[in-house]
């Protein structure tokens, strides 16, 4: 019995050694110790190599280190084992902060002020109370319906968009591929939280700006991405924004990452760049919670907040 | 009978003709007019005149405009009747949605990324979970009570400092000037809501500002003035963003407005500037408001939401 730790590209030894602290004389290994690869029962792992689960032929479990687990799921070697998200308040926290933070400054019209303070001008438009706006949150699993919460109390008309309904206290419900462009027309603030799949993939694009209200909101309709780069077609969001299709956008995630100096988006100024920290997954916490999960499963409890295939997330 | 509107430097007429409306047939009168200045009972004004009581000798009460009364109760011809101020849930709800975009934007570390942005540099920082973060409220009236409850919600700590203490659901209660070192060491985002008196006039000055908490909020303690210019020491402020002890400002208000072309404030990078928009008093909501008040008091009722003219506010 032994529990892998596989962080390609990270620095993984917090992790290996936090494991084997809380796990108090289970095996745990690193990718640089000589690993007795058949006794591995759980890896826990970010982003697998190629060869990742070469010889894990008694693997009970995998354990994810992010939320989201598209590029574990696309690894052709995949083992047929239970995958486990980390589910981590602090992380959940984090991720509303960013986006309440985004979403909340946008309606405060930031980008116009901002040229206006470069040009010293004195220029007074009041923005809309958050009354007068709405929030269309797509996705809305732990992270979403976090936020979607604190956006609906701060007083925004909150509106949902997820695969099946959901009923989250005065959140506006949209599900399925049909509604989208209700939930759009109805939307001037349109934050992703979407698992990438490849339903969602390139979601963000420009039949989708196009789709959002105007008229609200001073300067236009505005997008934030916190989930993946995979979900936005970047190409789309520099025409939108420079064309006005989109009043701003806030981005924390990129198709290539970290994103290449070439990028135009680095100098729109209606863009807010941030490199991929709108959330991080908290090691102590992380040791904690796949400690506890290991533990109870080696005493033949079952596992929780297990990954669906069928769905991609 | 009669309703003087007073409104030197702003455009009135919206205003006398919303009264007119709202009050059919009660006499409503503008500066522009023929004032018959004794039968003037009501006046609705906004930083009056130095003529602007006179004749006024059957004045029965003042109605102010702004949420803030200190220009009025400065004018050294100011007539011994009550003085209403305006209450207005529209204008609370803007006041919050400033303030809560200012705080979290600066939790979020938007100075620190929007430099690395125009560097092009991409550079992890994970900005710590709110609830490791600390905002410090000075003046829990309507407008600061309804800020301190949604930053609380959304899972800051939450200090409030006022005159007297207060009892706000899970927000710390610090009280009067023997306490400020205290509310100032707890405290990493201060934000200013008070009233402009004697006793607050001049109060964000160096020595709060290194009072301030310090290394819990990356780059530094940030304060946010959504209140009066007279309460900022300007080059206090300046001073501050350049040598570090504050990392941020957020300022809707000046000394002199509109801010001179000469203020290095708005060149400062971590200096972030709005024309005085944090909250507007609504016309509409003003004439329901004060139209209804003076119908009620006409028919003998008491007036509401009176100033202290002991407090000054």
């Amino acid at each position: 019995m032994a529990l892998l730790v596989h962080l390609p590209g990270l620095d993984a030894s917090p992790w290996v050694e936090g494991f084997r602290r809380a796990l108090d004389g289970y095996p745990v290994y690193g990718d640089d110790d000589i690993v007795p690869r058949s006794e591995v029962r759980y890896l826990f792992a970010w982003k697998p190599a190629p060869d990742a689960f070469e010889g894990l032929d008694n693997l009970k479990a995998i354990f994810s280190l992010g939320a989201g687990v598209d590029a574990l799921l696309r690894h052709p070697n995949l083992p047929d084992v239970p995958i486990v998200r980390f589910v981590d308040a602090d992380m959940t926290q984090s991720m509303s902060d960013y986006v309440i933070a985004q979403v909340t400054m946008h309606h405060r019209l930031i980008s116009r002020y901002q040229a206006h303070q470069r040009a010293k001008v004195w220029t007074q438009l009041y923005p809309p109370p958050a009354t007068d706006i709405a929030v269309g949150i797509m996705g809305l699993g732990v992270l979403g319906e976090d936020a979607a919460r604190k956006i609906k109390m701060l007083g925004f008309t909150v509106n949902g968009w997820s695969r099946t309904p959901k009923s989250i206290g005065g959140v506006v419900s949209f599900a399925g591929a049909e509604s989208v462009p209700d939930f759009l027309a109805a939307t001037d603030i349109l934050v992703n939280l979407l698992p990438l799949t490849e339903e969602t993939r390139g979601i963000l694009n420009t039949k989708t700006f196009k789709g959002l209200r105007r008229g609200k909101l001073p300067g236009g309709p505005v997008v934030v991405n916190a989930a993946r780069g995979g979900h936005q077609v970047e190409a789309d969001i520099v025409a939108a924004l420079e064309d006005g299709t989109l009043g701003a956008a806030s981005l924390d995630v990129f198709e290539i990452e970290p994103l290449p100096k070439t990028s135009p988006l680095w100098t729109l100024p209606n863009c807010y760049i941030t490199p991929h920290i709108a959330a991080v997954s908290n090691e102590a916490n992380g040791v904690r919670y796949f400690s506890e999960m290991l533990t109870a499963h080696e005493r033949g409890e079952p596992l929780a907040n297990l990954v669906d295939r069928g769905r991609g997330y």
